[in-house]
Formats: C-alpha cells, sequence, structure tokens
C-alpha cells in the first residue's frame, strides 16, 4: 500500500525546515495557499492545493476513514472524516530559488468594501477619476473601428442609443460555457452608472433587447441564460454592460460589484436619481489610489 | 493528539457500509462532492468538502508530512504530498434520513433565470411555497434551543427585532478567510424579501448593526470585510442574513442570487412597496418545481 512508507519513491521530506515569511494569497473556496519562504537559506514559494475529491475512491473513503461527530439536529449530521493518507494529498509546488518577481506574481491584495454616497461621489470619487485621466483611447479605437474591428459580433451604430457588441478579452470563444461579451456605448459622456438618469433607459432597453437577440442568433444562448449587469466601480469610465453565461461563474459578478442591468433599469423607472443620490458599496483593493481618498477623508 | 484514536469523541465510523446509488454533483475546483447513497437501508445524502489549508499549521505540514517527487525541471518540483491525518480532514454532512427534494437539491442541473414580477410572485410562486409546506422546523429547533444550542454566537432576543447569530453549516471555524455565519430572525412571519416593508427597517438595521458589532467583537473582521446579504430565492422561506468574508468567493453570492442589506434597507427607505411591487430575477434549476410553474404559466 502506497501510504505504508515502504514506497521508494518517497523521499526524505525535502521541506522540512521550510520558514515560513509570510502567506501570498490563500482560496478557502479553493483550498490553495502561496507561501513565500526560506528553504535551506534559499528563496522559496511554495504553492499547495487540496486534490478534489475522486470518485473512484469512495468505498474506501467510507468504509476507512475515521470520524468524529461534530453537530447533530434533526436529520442533519456534520463529521469531520480523517481519511486514509492516500487518499487525501495536497498538490504542492516548489518554486526555488525564486525571485522576487515570483513572489509579487502570486501576492493578494487586501480588500476593503467601501459604502459610497452620491455626496462621496461627487467630493471624493469623481474628482479622483478625473484627476486621473484614466485614458479610454483603446475604447474609441474600438468604437472608431481602428482596432479589433474584426471582433465586433454587433452593431447598432445609433449615437444616442447605439453601441458595439464583442467579445471580453477573457473569454477565448472556444465554449459557451465561459460565453463573456461587452456591449460599449457610443455615447462618451456617461461614466458610469453614476451617470444614468430616466433620460438614458431608451439606451438600456435597446441594449438588452438587441445584444440578447443577437447573443440568440450567434451563439444559441437565450437570454434565461444570461447574467446581464454592469460594474461599480468600472474597470473603464466609458459606459458598458457585461454579458456573461449563466453556468458561469465570472470574476467580477458577485453582489458586491455587480449590478444586474434589469435591477438598473427599474430603479431608474422608479426613481430618476436613484444611481445620483444613493449608497453604493464596492471592494478596493488596498493598493488602488481611490481607496487612499476614502481613507483621507475618515471614510474607513 | 487527536488523531492517536484516544479521542473518546472519536466514534466507531458510522458511515462504514454507505452504499453510493451516485455522485449528484462535484466540483474540482472546490474539491467537493455530493453523493446520494443508501445508509443502514435508508435513504441518505452525504456532502464532502476538503478544509481550507490553514496558515497556523503551516509549521507542522512542512515538517511532519511525507512527500513523493512527481515532477522535477528547473527552480520547479512538484510533489504529492501526504500531511498528518489530523491537519487535512474532510468536513462531511450526512443527511438521513434523505427525500426525494434532498436529493433533488442537490442534483447538478441545468439552471435558468427567471424574473418574477410582483404578480407573478403571488399568483405563482406564493401559491407554490405554500402548497410545498416546507418545513423549518430545524430553524425553530435553534430558536429554541433545542438544538445548536451551543454553536449560537450571539443573541437578541427581542420578539420584533431580534436574531440569533450562528456559524453556516458551511464554515468549520477553523479560519477566517471563509468566514460565514448566518442571521435568523425570531419573528416568523417573514417569509422572504417579498415581504419586507418600511415597517422591518428596525430588524434590519438591528440586524446590520448588532451582527457586525458582534462579528468584531468575536472574530476580529470589520464591516469593511464583510459581505452581508439575503438571497432570493432563499432555500429556506424563514427570513435570514448572510455574512460572509468578502473575500471568500462564497457560493450564492452572485448578482443573480443576492441582494446585499446596505441596498434592501435604502429601497425600503426610498419605496416601502419596493420588493412587493419589482420584478426580481433568479435562477432555478431544471428540476425545481417552481420553474415548471413558471413554465405552464408561459413566463419563460
Amino acid at each position: 500500500k502506497s501510504d505504508q512508507g515502504n514506497d521508494k519513491s518517497v523521499s526524505a521530506n525535502p521541506l522540512f525546515g521550510f520558514k515560513t515569511t509570510t502567506v501570498l494569497r490563500e482560496s478557502a473556496r479553493e483550498k490553495n495557499m502561496f507561501i513565500h519562504g526560506k528553504l535551506n537559506d534559499q528563496e522559496a514559494v511554495i504553492i499547495m492545493e487540496k486534490t478534489p475529491i475522486r470518485e473512484d475512491t469512495l468505498l474506501e473513503l467510507f468504509n476507512c476513514s475515521r470520524l468524529k461527530l461534530e453537530m447533530s439536529n434533526d436529520i442533519y449530521r456534520t463529521y469531520q472524516l480523517q481519511p486514509p493518507a492516500h487518499l487525501n494529498e495536497i498538490k504542492t509546488t516548489v518554486v526555488c530559488p525564486a525571485t522576487e518577481k515570483h513572489v509579487k506574481k502570486y501576492l493578494l491584495q487586501e480588500t476593503y468594501l467601501v459604502e459610497e454616497s452620491g455626496d462621496d461621489y461627487r467630493s471624493i470619487t469623481l474628482p479622483y477619476i478625473q484627476s486621473q485621466s484614466f485614458s479610454v483611447q483603446w475604447v474609441y479605437n474600438i468604437l472608431e473601428k481602428k482596432a479589433e474591428a474584426e471582433r465586433i459580433v454587433f452593431e447598432d451604430p445609433d449615437q444616442a442609443v447605439g453601441f458595439v457588441l464583442l467579445p471580453d478579452f477573457k473569454w477565448d470563444q472556444k465554449q459557451l460555457d465561459d460565453l463573456y461579451l461587452i456591449a460599449i456605448v457610443h455615447r462618451r459622456d456617461i461614466k458610469s452608472l453614476r451617470d444614468l438618469t430616466v433620460q438614458h433607459l431608451p439606451l438600456l432597453n435597446n441594449i438588452r433587447k438587441k445584444a440578447e437577440e443577437n447573443i440568440l442568433n450567434k451563439y444559441g444562448v437565450a437570454a434565461s441564460k444570461l447574467r446581464v449587469y454592469l460594474h461599480y466601480q468600472p474597470s473603464y469610465y466609458h459606459l458598458h454592460v457585461h454579458f456573461t453565461a449563466l453556468s458561469f461563474e465570472a470574476p467580477g459578478s458577485g453582489v458586491e460589484r455587480a449590478h444586474l442591468l434589469s435591477d438598473v433599469i427599474q430603479n431608474l423607472e422608479l426613481d430618476s436619481q436613484y444611481y445620483h443620490s444613493r449608497s453604493l458599496t464596492f471592494p478596493l483593493r488596498s493598493g488602488d489610489g481611490l481607496l487612499s481618498k476614502f481613507k483621507e477623508a475618515g471614510k474607513l
């Protein structure tokens, strides 16, 4: 048996004495951890990730594990289960010697949730956006067909309610499971959700209707299979709408950053000033200049 | 040491002889598996999920594991690492006896996005919920301290605005990275978001304030690190609020199902009938009885 210690390929422990400097990143959901430290006086990065549960090991898992009861309520019980060691390995990657670049690559920056009132937007966020003069030249290049023209899936050229629909960079278009398209509006005067009022309803309804029609025609994906949303904060300040496959947990589709287009439309129908006055919650990374502005203003 | 077999709470293996019928669902990304089968001739569902890697166990993990070299190339090496058993448990939940409904709940099925108007709620969803008479006895057990009393983190016993705060089943409480708590209200007359009006603002504000205070005091996690939200549809029709670590992409925290408590409060302040009248979008699995009702009504 491979867990009895007589397997020749099991070496003396090469990680013995590893000294952790810091945990660069970890994911409780994915059960992995990226660790920076020293191995035999050399800089090293160790990446550990638990292995998936395998169906072909279930019989042994149920019959040969040790269990400890944690909780019992009605028909529900929870246990801590200790499986045979060879059924529960951790995939471990060692980078050694590691450079500064390896360390930075795996470092995750801390994220904070910020609650921005309408006044905060006008006194903190808007001046910051304007001072940064983030370039959206690449967006204009798309709208003017100076770049990526061949990637455009659909265009409504109307300058008031029109838009361009194209695949997001993150989608390789090889399978529909992670379908990801972006609609970019032709109008250049809407920075984000914050600028939307009832006057933009024709634009939003037009995007919704025509993009959904075209995604159905071109990809065979129905509206009931699409998550359609805006980001706040967006990653660039020119209004755009995200279309992702419902079955795909797209990065940025969490409730803390995404706003369903159907909700946005209804909110504007209810109150034209909804996004002008309302507090909006969003995450900011610790290195983000906007986070510093909120801290300076005593808002965090 | 807990892995030496002399711990009194380790029982004879209660899963011995479990016969797998089928794997309902699995995630290689999340390292979990949902299994339907028979335990002592009763229908059962077993949910297994590997535990996150804990920073406070790294020293023991590096010094006391067995490693097998898989690959070596330049500065990169990969190993299969077998850790001490007590550092590598599988969180196991057993539902037994399980009904058809439990089995369906965990079966991976195609998902559709449904848009439910206020009228749809009253003519389709509400009658369906009532006809199903989903049991929330386990919730009442918690509120009455008949079960899980020792797990309660905080309680405000007020019958109008009070609630009980406790860790969600899915969180093993061993690390803060995937912190997940639930606030369950004492009131028994609020099924979901749909029932909320301006009269419930004291309840919602009380939950937000006291739960956040207690999570800060007990776990040292600040409000700016918490995603606080309700589900619609919820998995049980007794009002509850989710608190998850912002850094943890908790299942169910996507924009298609989650509603930030801060948004809910503001929406009710704006319009007491907001959740009564507004169209709400949510995903339903193909096996879900409610989806059939929407199809029968020609809404999909």
